[in-house]
């Protein structure tokens, strides 16, 4: 068997797309300026690339668990705890994980205003006021955008099979929180406890005087909702044995990786926007190759263009992106290098679809039969029709990391 | 229905490449001349096909089970009964089996050399010593090439989880047997009784006092390894109603399809090497077809060519094998007719890879739509993306033997 070589994978995150006016029916990626993208192509083997499986359509958090090698129809359990992770908790194996809104509530328990008049102040005061120990659970509340947060509970036996608290309207009464299942009771029971705690503890706080003063409504409650089981998953080095890193913008992948035992790379420029640092990602990428044996790259700005609507930008994110690979196009030879997108965000709808992506990887002897391009046009021509749960194993197997099944 | 026809798999053992350069970029199967091929490709259907799963490196047992309709994630337990029937051994559902060696060991049980010196003399009369019945249990051991060999243990309520006794290197201890579970203690303490039995009959056997009369070390121990339980499968004719034959020159394939029930037919020129009697087998083929409802037909040549590293070699055992089909390029009309191989063996790697492969299945009546090439780019044009677990099912339907699903 020969040596091994490091592995590398770009995910260009919402990369996938369909026919654009904007470019004469083509779309971001065939109209964007690609030279090196290109180059990988012909040096490898290309195809499509189904998130997960034909017709998905796939969130970042399950597309970039199973590009990792973590089939997520059986290591994801509901975007709670990847919610969390994502806006900076440190969610462990078991824990209870929810998305919370800080909200307003009347005296009679009737929601006035889900989103407390969409807070414009930093709410980290309210999150940690919230986060406090009790009947030997942990609870961490953690602030995200405007009213946004999310809520983690830590401690023996807890069950995601409840309702939620948000009533999902205002005007509607707070919901008490029933357990779906015998083995739930417990669970309900301790948060109700802990939610009226919360309310106690809001109503008096001062930023809540401090916005009534100014005629503002105050944040006095923490809805809940989306309650989800943070998976048991075993570690990147068990699952596979090598030593892995992650460069990323957006809090989610940062978190995935985290609690898969990754290692995070800072880059500083890395914003997860049109404006991030693309170049520095790839020179930190280039630079971590000598101490790791797999490292992921996501950048976020395709995807955001998509959702925007903008296919223009989204080109300009691709080709920037395409300009930062020159930072490894001379370390072909010692790398597996795969490009692909987590999802396709078309422009023309402006959210997630489940349509296939173009997918290629780049592989020193690898078929140098003919000249490709890397879009989602040209690698219908490519010999792969694979998923995203196939994308691991496909680059171990290139990287002559494979074992062999069977003799 | 139309009348079922008759079906025949031609597996070209590690069939598929990569490019090479002394071919200019193409691969092996590219550079042959292979008229018969590329007229049965014409002739049908063809496209890729993934050994088992993307990405898979798959051994020549895990495939051929698996293109013989039998899934290996399902059916496959480990190497060591294939090993064994790779040598022989008439495993049978149940059976524990070893891949074994013939070793010196000295009188602290010290092992002095794992191979005894490499063997130039045939083991049978050791093996046949060590072959007898204990406790209840039967114990056979079959000799290989030089001081290889095969354990199987056959009797009730064995478990293959436990340890070998062979230690990997020499100057180690010969390793206890130890169980790795519950329910494992009476067949690690019968094998380690086995084991002191057939050291004392190995040290007094006439074969090593005439090796230690000419200087050569003693093969005074039996040392095992990677215990494997013989899965209790279905046979063929169980499985899929149909009376099925093997020509094959290698003996794990010949084994794995007499574990199936199937008739092996023998040819006496076929080797599993380069110099094997194509012509030979292919004209078996023909013969038997009268007397089967299916047969398979293995070509080791291209495999041993890709491990070896020799595109050449490789290129002459596929025009070899394309000029043995003209034994039944007059019979297409009644056959549904199936090339592949069992997984890819690049001349560049020297190993088993996970690319896929190229597949055809020729069939009366298919698409003739357009003159095709069978290799590994012109089969990207084809519209088959499949995996060899459905090569099988694709060739019932295609002979008119598939049940139909649903109503």
């Amino acid at each position: 068997m020969m040596e091994p070589k490091k592995m590398v994978l770009v995910v260009l995150d919402g990369l996938g797309d369909r026919g654009n006016k904007v470019f004469n029916g083509r779309t971001s990626l065939q109209a964007a300026y690609r030279p090196n993208m290109n180059r990988l192509a012909s040096m490898g083997i290309c195809g499509l690339m189904h998130p997960v499986a034909p017709g998905i359509r796939c969130g970042s958090d399950t597309s970039h668990l199973s590009l990792l090698g973590y089939d997520p129809t059986k290591f994801y359990s509901g975007r709670g705890p990847f919610e969390a992770m994502g806006i900076g908790v440190n969610v462990q194996g078991g824990d209870l994980a929810f998305r919370a809104n800080f909200s307003t509530v009347d005296d009679n328990g009737i929601v006035v205003d889900r989103r407390a008049g969409r807070i414009s102040e930093n709410t980290a005061p309210l999150a940690k006021a919230l986060s406090f120990d009790m009947d030997g659970y942990k609870f961490i509340v953690k602030e995200g955008v405007e009213h946004r947060g999310a809520l983690v509970v830590r401690g023996p036996n807890l069950s995601d099979r409840i309702t939620d608290s948000d009533p999902h309207d205002s005007g509607r009464r707070v919901r008490d929180i029933e357990p779906l299942e015998a083995g739930a009771e417990n669970t309900a029971y301790l948060l109700n406890r802990y939610l009226k705690r919360a309310r106690e503890i809001l109503r008096d706080h001062p930023f809540n005087r401090d916005r009534q003063s100014r005629g503002l409504l105050p944040a006095n409650a923490l809805l809940i909702r989306g309650p989800g089981k943070a998976p048991s998953l075993p570690s990147f080095q068990e699952l596979h044995g090598m030593k892995g890193a992650c460069i990323a913008g957006i809090p989610m992948i940062r978190g995935i990786c985290a609690m898969l035992g990754m290692d995070l790379i800072n880059v500083p420029g890395a914003t997860g926007r049109i404006d991030t640092d693309y170049k520095g990602k790839f020179n930190a990428l280039r630079d971590n190759l000598k101490r790791y044996d797999f490292i992921i790259l996501n950048v976020k700005a395709p995807d955001a263009a998509g959702h925007d609507g903008d296919p223009v930008s989204k080109k300009e994110a691709i080709e920037r992106t395409d300009e930062a690979l020159g930072a490894i196009m001379d370390m072909t030879d010692d790398l597996v290098i795969c490009i692909t997108g987590d999802h396709a965000t078309p422009c023309t709808l402006g959210d997630h679809s489940g349509d296939p992506l173009p997918v290629l990887f780049s592989c020193k002897n690898e078929n140098r039969l003919e000249r490709r391009q890397f879009d989602e046009v040209s690698c219908r021509k490519g010999p792969l029709r694979i998923t995203s749960n196939d994308v691991f194993p496909y680059m171990l197997q290139l990287a002559n990391r494979a074992d062999k099944y069977g003799a």
